[in-house]
Parts: C-alpha cells; sequence; structure tokens
C-alpha cells in the first residue's frame, strides 16, 4: 500500500486525499505537522530533502515530492489524466500542466500564503503585515479564475480533472485568509460542482 | 511554425530556447519585454489573461502558458521526455515533474528574484533590501541541488533531460542575483556538462 506524509489541513496535502478518496484508493496517512517544525527533523530531512510535505512513498520505498507532481503520477492510467498518444491529449495534458503550475506558481503563494499567517502564526507576528499585500495579488489571481469559468464548467476540457483538483484545494478555503469569494460567482459555482462529484471528502481541519 | 513571445534574457524564457534549439526546431520569436510592463498591456493580456512569458502560441493560434508546461508539450514524442506506457516510464516522468515543481516553487521565487531585483531595479528600490533574505533561502535551494548530484550526473535517469533544463535557466546565472556557486562544486560540474551538451546556444543578456 502507498504511504502518503502529509499535514491534514494543508491544501497541498489536502489534493491527495481527495484524488484518492475518489479514485477508490487505498493508501496510509502518516501526520506530518510542517507548521511546528515536523518537516525540519534530520528523520524527515533523509525522506526528502527539500523538507516539504505532500511525499508519496511507494511500498519499495521510492519516494516522489512535490503535490502536483504527485497528483499527475497518481492519475495516471485514471480517468483523471489523459494519457493517449494522439494530439488532443497531449493537448489535454498541456493545459493540465499550464493549471498546475499557476497554481504552484501564481496562486497557492499567496492565497495559501495568506491562509497559513492568519491561521497559524501569532497575531503580533510580523509576517501579518504582509496579508493585505497578498490579498490584492490573490485578487488577481482569483480574476484569472473567474476569467477562465466564464464559458466553461471546468478548467481543463469537458470533465473534471487534475486542474480542478489542484485549484479547489486552497480556492475552497480561501475565506481562511481574509478573501471574499462573493465578487467570483462563476468560482462559487465551479466550487459547488467540485463538492458534488461522487467521492468527494472534505478537507479535515 | 510555432511563436513564443518571450523575454531573451529570462531564464523562464531561455528554457524554451534551450530546448527548441537542441531539438533543432524552427521557431520565431517574439521579444515581450516583461520587465517593462509588455506583459500588462490590453493586446497581451487577451492572449494571456496571467500577464506573463513565456507564451507558446501553435499554428492553428491556440496558446499555452508557464514555463515548465511548456517545455513538457514541446518535448512530448522527444528524447527529453519518456512518452512509454511502461512503469519505468511513468516514474522518470514524476520525479520530473517533481524537479519542474521544485524548480518553479522553491527555486525561481528565490533565485531567479534575487537576479531581477538586482539585475532590473534601480539601486534605491526598496525592494532591493529583500536580496539577502532571498539568498539565504536560496543557498538552502542550491544545497538540496548539491547534495542530489553528489552521485549523479543528471537530475533523472541516466540521461540529460527537461529537469535539468529547467534548472539549469535561473542557476547558470545565480552569480547575477548576489550567489557564489563555489560552495557547490556538484553543481558546477553540472553547468559545465549542460554547456557541453550539443546544440547548446547560450542566454542572451
Amino acid at each position: 500500500m502507498i504511504t502518503i506524509y502529509g499535514m491534514r489541513a494543508s491544501g497541498n496535502c489536502y489534493k491527495l486525499q481527495l484524488l484518492l478518496d475518489q479514485l477508490g484508493r487505498d493508501y496510509r496517512w502518516i501526520d506530518v505537522d510542517s507548521a511546528h517544525g515536523a518537516t525540519r527533523t534530520p528523520e524527515f530531512l533523509g525522506k526528502n530533502p527539500n523538507g516539504k510535505v505532500p511525499l508519496l512513498e511507494l511500498e519499495d520505498g521510492r519516494r516522489l515530492a512535490e503535490s502536483d507532481a504527485i497528483l499527475c503520477y497518481l492519475a495516471e492510467g485514471t480517468r483523471f489524466w489523459p494519457s493517449g498518444a494522439e494530439p488532443g491529449d497531449a493537448w489535454l495534458r498541456a493545459q493540465t500542466l499550464q493549471w498546475l503550475f499557476f497554481e504552484q506558481y501564481s496562486h497557492e503563494p499567496c492565497i495559501a500564503v495568506a491562509r497559513f499567517i492568519r491561521g497559524w502564526l501569532p497575531p503580533e507576528h510580523p509576517r501579518q503585515a504582509d496579508v493585505p499585500a497578498l490579498i490584492e495579488r490573490g485578487k488577481g489571481v482569483l480574476a484569472v479564475m473567474e476569467q477562465h469559468l466564464l464559458e466553461r464548467e471546468w478548467f481543463v476540457g469537458e470533465r473534471y480533472g487534475l486542474a480542478d483538483i489542484a485549484l479547489y484545494a486552497y480556492t475552497h478555503c480561501a475565506g481562511d485568509g481574509g478573501f471574499d469569494l462573493s465578487p467570483y460567482p462563476n468560482i462559487e459555482a465551479w466550487l459547488a460542482r467540485i463538492r458534488a462529484q461522487p467521492g468527494h471528502t472534505p478537507m479535515q481541519a
């Protein structure tokens, strides 16, 4: 059985829970509290030298880091990853990767980080002062998503897929970071469509 | 013929030049000066609503953003992307994606950003004060790479591939951001191996 090292309340870790639960796949989950230093111990750094969760460990001990790389690996051969050699599938894969990199480079560093600062750091921490600028940047990110969803149900192609899972993880809890989603009706409708998917499980706070 | 919208001195754009030149593939390059607002014009935002280069445009007008997603798409069916259905190839793809996400999430936001601040912002700009902290974070990133290269010639598998191209782009010019690479002999040897590859072309400053 595969093992996930992760923190349940981290969106990057929750992504894997969402995919695995919807695939109905068995997995072992080992809690690692990255908010309190558990990813910086010598033992954990021996597993992932970059000191981050989630981390996937296969039955034979091989390990894979980076949430969106793990999503792609676990989705191979499933309905969530178009794996054909034809040009249409190659383009769907390319668009999926585009949104996964958008998620990690543009979305997570403001929307997830605002949530972390507000939810995990003390009120007097100097990083609290960063939140207004993160919210301004995050509004631009949400505007890109809102525009993309104007005439689409899902981020890529005609069905729920990896890009939706990856972007759902920190968008659905953006309110924790101080974001108001009511100006983004297409995003709110898309979040509701995801919650209505068979096998959907909520994030455990 | 495909078109790349890009800024020659941007590592994210240079990655595509590196891959395409080594593939010997023809392409049209349209300069877009992202350091001076050219990615925020209404015309460019119509092409990429996230306002970033590089951007790939196919012959039929379809567009793809995010440098590492473009790398994967252009490498499909070439020696740079293991595309077989066997588990060995799936694992090579997974590891490649792991390093591409490491590059965008951990490496670029400190090593490329330090270079941008020092090279493109005026000496009195308040962001100059961020450079020392970026260099400290970047040293941790370089240490992860140095350790990984201790017993390996390339980042993934036994040959030069996409992970090497993506990481080369901003590592080879890390000195521009104030990094000293001499404490990282494995990285320096790896950079030299990449420069010795057939078809390698330098970044145009």
